[in-house]
């Protein structure tokens, strides 16, 4: 966890300019760095961050002039090597649970993986699959036909239902739950009767999911989270969504039945989107926004009911101004008054 | 799971119109429906959907005029016939479990329902009662003197805590905190002292409560949730709150304490209401909403504050006006000053 | 549970007024009481709530004039004596656990305070400390090195990650999840690469954290909870957070990442804040809000983005006097166009 700078480049086959015995002890995007942190200059838009970054030391590019107080290491392509050194630095493993804890309730037919862990209480129904160094902690329930990739981490007591597929190197926090019945009901009569959620859930290598989020199965076909999506705590995701791929889905967020996220979205804290629409690759939605229709690729809304963002602040701009707009009107309609008056006494 | 459309009008002793032999896959309400699905059409206000539905096929009255592309079944009652349909083509049940685990742990006094079903790693404290045919998954837990009704479906990873009254045919998933403190505080020179909460929750038949919900417990009295209402994920519902019959609260709803709801009350996503308000029968609040003051039955509210809706769409229209209407009066502005002059000039 | 004024009289030595026979059965603040409650009245600025409160008696200080219509228990600290009074007409308990279940899995070293209760199904990993006298409830995980203070109460299901140290006389109801990775990537090529987040969570005495909330541990340092903070079900408080003491954090609120609050702050149901900003002690935030910029001590702010509270009602007074200015300056350019058609004919 605590690398020289030194270290560090001769790990990358980079080149130190300035002081290489500085101790880095963690990474962190250029903005978000502290002391201790190294990180990286790929985009050259942040460039004049070299100066101001927080960080005690930038890998940066063989062209790149380096910043004259700021220790930097030079390498090929800084962003591959930026990503060496994250696992480089990362911290020494917390001792997961190791083997088949006796306690595990196994099914008929459920086959574990090479070096597959599975911690006390865990509930494997039938036919379900746990590939290889997966890691499942204590109290987890993994419905009858799911699927559950190599390498997968999954904490404590979460909750994954029937014909669910999961990924490699999938994370899951505790709490969770995944292919819960989707929330469709037919109205007979003034009573709401059940419509059968046979569906199923797949979700893609790479992705990481937090602390008591919610994702529902399908009614038919599946519900979709694209290889690499990040999302975090608390997040609802209603049957038959399909997000992309490499979005970051931040804590709260609601997305609604059959809508569907492009690749590299942002959903920030608390943003609610109906069902039926689709978000665009790239697009960014602020937080607490509200999405009633769909958004086109790479724009930035905001707001309820969301719209692009610069349109949206105007009219904020606008509202803040009333006070001074109502004051002027009320200022010309005594000078209209005033004006009338003198018309009438010529 | 997938009949003829022969087979159907036979089960539901009602007359095939058109092609009787395709094969009918799933139901659906006539909006929302695809190929595959049965429909029904109960509400003349509906006609013009028989000609443009994506379902296969469509229940209809004897009075009804079958549309010229389309199979239907006409049949006494549709809304009736409907309902049965939807029994009928459900899929085959998931495998439950059966019996009761040998792993759980059942305290004194607990009476257990015929054909009860009770997962691994369950705790079922004294004196709590089970409903025939009930079905509980692994790693729940029920409080002492519980008593959950017959035929109830509680997924995975449930608490629910000490003497909640649970109906018949309730579905519960995953995750689901039920009977938890309510948030009860009183301020004595500025520390929080606990205000006990000894009531209870009381839960209807046929209600069904969605994954990571919260409903805690009244301070005295119930908390209640009215038969046949169906409650999303990751909905708060506070202590003291009483909710009606038949009401749909969709995902990530909060309802603060001592909150009375109607019946058949629609709460959209991420709808915040306070507490000590009511919501009248059939009322409608609109997605991420926040209530403050009581709603009468049968209105649409929506916005922050909510209001009645099309006075708040119209609020929105009258914002987004605003730039033109800041340009108009700066026009003005100018004008009034030309016939200033031109009246000093005089 | 059930005294008569007369006990608790004697109980804080203080003097009835009135009648000493009658029952009381619970406590309440007096905005909030009903009857058979007794409260209390230490804020003159109440004091004309003495006659209209529903609580059956109220101890009042032996300045106060005690109300004609109302007992009274005239004591010399007011507050004090309610606070006793609070623990003195508690309910009797529920039969929480005893004892150490057989089937709890406990590590290597873990420590075990004297008259501590594990319920069935708990995991305790190794090295943990439980406290004295504190209650675990069944399928709760204790991760690693996790140290829980004296008197805990953790009820059923609740996830506890490794390195976390929770104070002394804390309640945590069901499915909490407390230490959970924050939500740190840095973007490399298009792809989000993990920050380890190898910080905890620190969470001081007297804290109540209701069912199903999030509390994630810091990328390095901690998550910090002050004392005696309440929290209510589903909020969701990220990496880095510090909250203060006595705060309120109602329900299903989101604090993003490395945000600071302050002491006796109150944080509305479903306030979200962004990341990086501040608000100081005593400081109120109502429901719903965005919170995009710091807050200074003492202010109550609303809407979104947040603003000091009565700007924000004044803005929405405007937008609601919005079709009436319409239409005014709409009459306004009418009179200046038969100005102008005047002054033209002259």
């Amino acid at each position: 966890m605590r690398k020289t700078l030194k270290e560090i480049a001769q790990a990358i086959q980079g080149e130190v300019i300035g002081d290489g015995s500085i101790v880095i002890t963690g990474v962190s995007g250029i903005k978000e760095a502290s002391a201790g942190d190294i990180t990286f200059l790929a985009n050259a838009k942040y460039t004049p961050l070299l100066n101001t970054t927080a960080a005690s030391a930038i890998i940066i590019s063989k062209d790149t002039e380096p910043p004259a107080t700021k220790a930097v290491i030079r390498a090929e392509n800084p962003s591959l090597a930026f990503a060496k050194v994250i696992s480089l630095i990362a911290p020494a493993e917390i001792k997961h649970p190791k083997g088949i804890h006796p306690s595990a309730v196994l099914g008929k037919g459920v086959k574990l993986g090479k070096d597959a862990a599975i911690g006390p209480y865990v509930v494997i129904e039938d036919n379900a699959q746990i590939g290889d160094k997966a890691i499942i902690y204590s109290g987890c329930f993994i419905g009858q036909d799911t699927k559950i990739g190599d390498c997968a981490l999954i904490y404590a007591n979460v909750s994954v239902r029937e014909r669910v597929l999961i990924g490699n190197n999938v994370i899951i926090h505790s709490g969770t739950v995944i292919g819960s019945d989707g929330f469709g009901f037919v109205e007979v009569n003034g009573k709401h009767h059940k419509i059968p959620q046979v569906g199923s859930v797949e979700i893609g290598d790479d992705v990481e999911i937090g602390a008591n989020v919610t994702i529902d199965r399908a009614r038919f076909d599946k519900t979709i989270i694209g290889r690499g999506t990040k999302i975090d705590n608390l997040v609802q995701i209603a049957h038959n969504v399909v997000i992309g791929e490499n979005c970051l889905i931040v804590a709260q967020v609601g997305i609604s039945g059959s809508t569907i996220i492009g690749n590299n979205v942002i959903l920030a804290g608390q943003v609610g989107l109906v069902g039926h629409i689709s978000v665009g690759d790239n697009a960014i939605v602020t937080a607490q926004s509200g999405v009633s229709k769909s958004i086109p690729a790479g724009a930035m809304f905001a707001g309820y009911p969301a719209r692009p963002f610069l349109e949206n602040q105007k009219s904020h701009a606008y509202v803040h101004n009333l006070p001074k707009m109502f004051e002027l009107v009320k200022e010309l309609k005594k000078k209209i008054e005033e004006l009338e008056n003198k018309l009438k006494d010529k």
